[in-house]
């Protein structure tokens, strides 16, 4: 391997590798770490609806299974951005500044590759999405992790650090904050209003005194609210937002990972430098899929699905607070957070026992057959303390059943390792 | 933009952007610049007959819309070993060995990233495919051409360019050669089998004095033969292959780019790497395309839509050689490549006429209402003087009639010019 460039080296040993390794080792235990959808509610007959509509469609057929731009469908940027602003028509973003993309996830590579130079600094709450910690790792970004709690990371450690920094001579290499407003992947935490608010103007302070700063908020789990009233997104809260705001949105939690169409809504000036990244990578995502998805949006198939998944995972996630009361609810030092969304819950166990891959928890738990992932895999490089006594709990993929076993198979780990 | 990344800066401006954006401006033009496949013969019935068994298998379609591995579906990954190894069946690498990705494209992106650092050097034939060249320009990879005449990239060239690289104390910096054996994009050249067993033995020559280097060989238009015998792939032509080549194949020239399913055939301590960077982007090309795919190669649609679309491009190659000829056979210095595959023909105009990009000839070009790729897009930036007096063009979208039209309007422009 030693003709390999810095880039491949850093991209080296990703945890979600490591993950479906484990997952292909261990085919007969329960998965409490995969972060795929729940298999049983996929949208089997709306897509075959939708599909049956297109291949009778024979010069929409036809479109679909040509080349399509590197932007991706115009109609489906459009109907996106109707779907995506139906509350808040007024902040609707030109179609120009909506790129679609093979998930969410592709559109955080992008932003990466056009933003970041090694030693350039993003912050992040502590913890948070670890795939987008790989990639800001290969591209040799400075991830600094910012304390968060259940509303979500917590804006006077985020001030402190932005301070702290500037007086280090920092300033010009704080690049990005990124955010997962709603049902936080892995916290398991949601932004309140206030902080919504604060964290607009604690960036526009910055970029006022220092320069460019961009926020990148990844809206990936906001359709999944089984409780409660949606908040409104970062980019509808304020009238400068189109400077500042990168927004992520993906049909792979509301709808099919397999389809894999994600978007993102960006400022105008960096619409063509991602563009021209994505024309070298893959001159635009699969058009079919765009073409499919195009009409599952505007035939309300989503819309019908949506009601359907929300209620499963409600009840997933209502079983695995019950497991986790009953089960863990009298160990001292144990808590997890109570999401009204997403997919995940996030525990901590008490200090002293680290869920570490290959410690004695993790061997304990894969051998009494539950799989999770370990909290540590979350945390950025630098910044709020890496607590190794935490867990992402994912409820998308076992049912309630299956739930509850592996809660109490987890339990029965902790009360061993305790 | 003052907060772009070097790999930003370094990505703009690519030819494919302004292609694209010149077709917009220009659309009732006749394009023989368009790199897009015909749009008649697109795979309509065969996709809806393979649609529908997808669809009618519910165990099938539900494991299509969930999440796949970041190496994608293994049953499509053996499929397609066994498709192309069909005649070398000595030759086939293990299923472990091949990755799936949106196009061969984002194949050539995962090898620049994994292979090679700013100041790294590739070796390609002059001229090559220009989006791989921007590719590796954001990469910051030096590129150096290596002439190349109507049997691909001339051996001798390569050999003394190695040789002066190696003179230089730069022999450490050479990570890859790349070459597009068939029909090539755009030289419209094919590499003879002599020339096959020469670059492997430089290559393997170079490797035993300097160390790594990667052979990366785009088979994108194999399948698009429409005369003659097809050739052994290079992979196929070497026992030590599986330890410096990396192989390219797509279904968008042979099937459909709106499906949009490319693969690679890499050596085995490449895979995890590869895997490594593709989790960071996407972790998985969509699932659905693949199971698509899968089902269109072993149920035989893939083979029974080859001979149909390689007759339609036959015609439409016989169409352009035909106008060539009538229209521009006359005029000294004019001369092209008769490729007997592929989507392209590569046109040398008399030393002193430019088709940059503006020039003359592409302005009055514009005006009678013909568009092309200027030739100078596609030369590496070091080594083989770049030639301005040359084109490339395209005959996969237009009918034989709007070929012979348009052939017609560029050498009424030519003859202007002259």
């Amino acid at each position: 391997m030693d003709n390999m460039s810095q880039r491949g080296i850093r991209s080296a040993g990703q945890p979600i590798g490591r993950l479906m390794a484990q997952a292909l080792q261990f085919p007969d235990l329960i998965s409490l770490a995969a972060g795929f959808v729940d298999n049983g509610s996929l949208p089997c007959e709306e897509s075959t609806a939708c599909m049956q509509r297109l291949l009778a469609d024979p010069g929409d057929l036809r479109a679909a299974l040509q080349y399509g731009s590197t932007a991706g469908y115009p109609a489906l940027r459009s109907a996106i951005i109707d779907w995506t602003y139906a509350k808040a028509p007024e902040c609707k973003p030109p179609v120009e500044q909506v790129i679609l993309t093979s998930g969410s996830n592709q559109l955080l590579h992008l932003l990466a590759e056009a933003l970041l130079d090694p030693g350039d600094i993003v912050l992040a709450a502590a913890p948070t999405y670890f795939v987008f910690l790989g990639t800001l790792q290969a591209a040799g970004a400075r991830t600094i992790g910012i304390h968060a709690d259940e509303q979500g990371m917590c804006l006077d450690s985020l001030q402190a650090k932005l301070d702290e920094l500037s007086s280090l001579g920092l300033a010009h290499r704080v690049k990005a904050i990124y955010v997962i407003p709603d049902f936080d992947n892995p916290g398991a935490s949601t932004l309140s209003l206030e902080r919504r608010h604060e964290l607009l103007h604690i960036a526009m302070k910055w970029r006022s005194s220092h320069g460019p700063l961009m926020l990148i908020v990844d809206n990936a789990y906001q359709q999944l609210r089984y409780e409660g009233e949606s908040l409104p997104t970062l980019r509808s809260l304020h009238p400068e937002a189109d400077d500042f705001i990168a927004e992520l949105g993906t049909f792979s939690k509301s709808f099919s990972p397999g389809i894999r169409v994600g978007w993102g809504v960006v400022p105008e000036y960096l619409v063509e430098p991602l563009l021209d990244i994505k024309s070298n990578i893959d001159f635009g995502s699969p058009h079919f899929a765009q073409h499919f998805m195009y009409r599952a949006l505007i035939e309300g198939e989503v819309e019908r699905h949506l009601p359907r998944i929300r209620t499963v995972y409600q009840k997933k996630l209502q079983a695995m607070l019950t497991a986790l009361q009953a089960e863990m609810g009298d160990i001292p030092g144990v808590h997890w957070r109570k999401p009204s969304g997403g997919l995940y819950v996030w525990l901590t166990l008490p200090e002293h026992i680290s869920a570490s891959e290959g410690a004695q928890l993790w061997q304990i738990a894969t051998q009494y057959g539950v799989l999770y992932v370990p909290g540590d895999y979350c945390y950025p490089a630098e910044g709020q303390a890496v607590e190794y006594n935490t867990i992402r709990l994912s409820f998308g993929v076992q049912s309630p059943e299956g739930i509850a076993v592996g809660i109490q198979k987890l339990a029965q780990a902790v009360r061993e390792v305790i």
